[in-house]
């Protein structure tokens, strides 16, 4: 947590903490974590996306559970991967992503002088906000070797301009046999809080639909237009939030929200002519979120017709649901139940590095309290308790990895891209 | 109508018509209706705050009915006055205001060669849509004497520019004997187009409140916070326009308008921390207006309370019901009912000039349909039968205000400012 906070001091913008995709900041951040890490026998370099790399090595030479008949070797040891992100929102709080990368580096450090039967590859993501280009995830995108060719365009001066080679890029592609992924995170919600719980064990990040709904009526002074005469747009969008609300309640896990209304012409004396919302709903089942949305639309459809209004709609995102391993799942559960916590499973409702992973390695995320629920605020914080209980369960999941079975056969799913 | 339409084309914006006060376009408009009048055998005169005045001379010697005994005499000839105004918002339509002018001058082109037992006054008033200044009935204020020396000061400056005497405007104040004022105007609402009636008579204009309220919640990440964690300002708001509507519903001839709302932050994935709402409610009589507003503002605090929101109020206006004249009203609704028409009394939900004369000089007003209800937009209208039904009522009228008996006592009430 100090580390956090001595971090958070390399800022783009003085007195708040903003650290963009490879803004000059990040060098002294990398600088600090390559020292820590060097000093825990671990060499860290920079990819061609400004990831920052450490692998610290394991036990030598490795017999494979599987092929214990055949020759053993370095070549085939595998690699569970550590990760979280470097970058920041704009007058963001000192823990979002950065905590999970000091996770890895002190998990790191308590190994010193031990060595597990696989490497620890810790891998600090130069972007996942996706302030700078629009676009999040930069940094995983290079790391399972999904950037396209046009971000890559986008984002080569960036690159250059930070020491970098963009041609590399496709050296930064993980290689070689991947064991997993883990991901410490503040959980950037209320959830733990309201439970009095420290730590949740993530088995999915919910799918999204992201919707503009539109009413249209007709504007008319307030004045002089009877009640039963209006065609009102903004009381038509007003009783379908309401409805969108029941709709949230009413589905377990699932979250529906109209954060935004804009009213035409939006006068106090003039009837709204139009009202233009957004909606957002998020669950961690697809076909759950699916069938809320469409409940959802048909509600605004009765509603628009009942009250003489035209309505239409436009999706701006429909991403779909990201499960964690269930092996991992099952292991991060029992290392927290060790700690003699109840194992909490929980949905993440904002996208994570680890939705990236999550189609090419077994991934999973260990979620830590979140003070107040406070996200990309410079009031979010966490508990010296709960990095605690969360660095004795990573080791745990750790050893009991150790003891590793075979790695079960991982489903490669389709990739999903925002945030 | 076709004078209507011939005075639009005098605009200061090419291609719409807007006429706002003591605007060059003005001038033109006073020569063309002091030429009909002229022609009328009535001598039009310009007052100091730019309202054009004309006086038809009754049947002299006039006897007053209530002092049969006395000494006839001029000094005692009472005056009707027939008044609208002349000015227009932005982008106006061709009838608003200027209908009302025309009429006047139609019923006195209508008495040429006859003389009624009372002068008639035409008043085309020269603002009453407060565009300019942001204050609205100028013209009508100073035929009342009731411009404060602040506005007077804003607008001697444009008066001089228009070749006026600022230190005229007191001459403006209607002197003598008034015996009532009628004002023309198209409704600008659907109310008579529904009730497929081409005139109303309109028994008072109402009292408005108009308020902002303001709920308070937590902004929060719509994704990670559950249903039953959030305070969704939002959410509370929308409910309480619901609300609204229901009262708005329910109490016979109110109107309550949420017509404007914006909500903070305002995205599509945050639940909204605040939202800021307007509240317009209007009633033709302040005690059913007060106790509509307190059972408004009981559901805002109820529905806050149980959603853990704060709440916060602004009253941004609190002005008066004005109640046309009973006397007058009947004669307009026997003019009504000699024509085979139902007499359809109606509150005005708008203001009016004859808002201001009303506390000095028993008013009465008589609406024409708007067909579409369509007001202030280049596609008002009004139905040429409609106009000969009003010109016939007017004569009805104006002929029944002869074989008058004694003028009722009129009360004075407090004044009101706000169309």
């Amino acid at each position: 947590m100090e580390r956090c906070r001595l971090l958070a001091g390399y800022t783009e913008e003085p007195g708040r903490i903003t650290r963009t995709f490879l803004a000059s900041p990040m060098k002294e951040v990398h600088a600090l974590i390559s020292g820590w890490l060097k000093e825990a026998g671990c060499a860290a370099r920079i990819d061609a996306v400004g990831n920052l790399r450490a692998t610290k090595s394991g036990a030598d030479p490795w017999v494979d559970p599987l092929v214990r008949a055949g020759p053993p070797g370095p070549a085939a040891r595998p690699a569970f991967v550590i990760g979280s992100h470097l970058d920041t929102v704009p007058n963001a709080g000192a823990f979002d992503g950065i905590l999970g990368v000091m996770m890895g580096v002190a998990l790191v450090e308590d190994l010193a002088g031990r060595a597990l039967p696989y490497d620890i590859e810790l891998i600090a993501f130069s972007e996942e906000e996706g302030v700078k280009y629009g676009v999040p995830f930069i940094g995983s995108r290079a790391v399972v070797g999904s950037l396209d060719a046009c971000l890559i365009d986008r984002i080569s001066g960036a690159i250059r301009d930070f020491g970098l080679d963009p041609a590399a890029i496709p050296d930064a592609k993980l290689q070689g046999n991947v064991r997993g992924y883990l991901e410490f995170h503040i959980e950037q919600g209320p959830v733990l809080e309201h439970l009095g719980l420290p730590l949740g064990v993530v088995d999915g990040i919910a799918g999204q639909s992201r919707l503009m709904v539109h009413f249209e009526g007709k504007a008319n002074h307030a004045g002089t237009t009877p009640m039963a005469l209006r065609h009102d747009a903004l009381a038509g969008a007003a009783e379908w939030i309401g409805e969108v609300e029941r709709i949230g309640r009413e589905v377990p896990r699932l979250v529906a929200t109209v954060g935004l209304i804009q009213v035409e012409p939006g006068a106090g004396n003039v009837i709204a002519g139009a009202a233009h919302a957004s909606l957002d709903v998020r669950h961690v089942s697809d076909e759950v979120r699916k069938s809320a949305l469409r409940s959802i639309l048909e509600a605004a459809k009765a509603i628009a017709q009942r009250r003489g209004l035209s309505l239409r709609t436009e999706v701006s995102l429909d991403e779909i649901a990201v499960a964690m391993d269930p092996d991992l799942i099952a292991r991060l559960m029992r290392a927290v139940a060790a700690e003699g916590l109840p194992a909490h499973a929980m949905t993440s409702g904002a996208g994570h590095d680890a939705m990236i992973l999550a189609p090419h390695f077994p991934a999973a995320m260990l979620f830590l309290r979140s003070p107040g629920g406070i996200s990309h605020h410079p009031d979010e914080a966490v508990n010296v308790e709960d990095v605690e209980a969360a660095l004795t369960c990573g080791s745990r999941f750790l050893a009991d990895l150790s003891g590793a079975g075979p790695c079960p056969a991982h489903r490669a799913g389709p990739e999903r891209d925002h945030a």
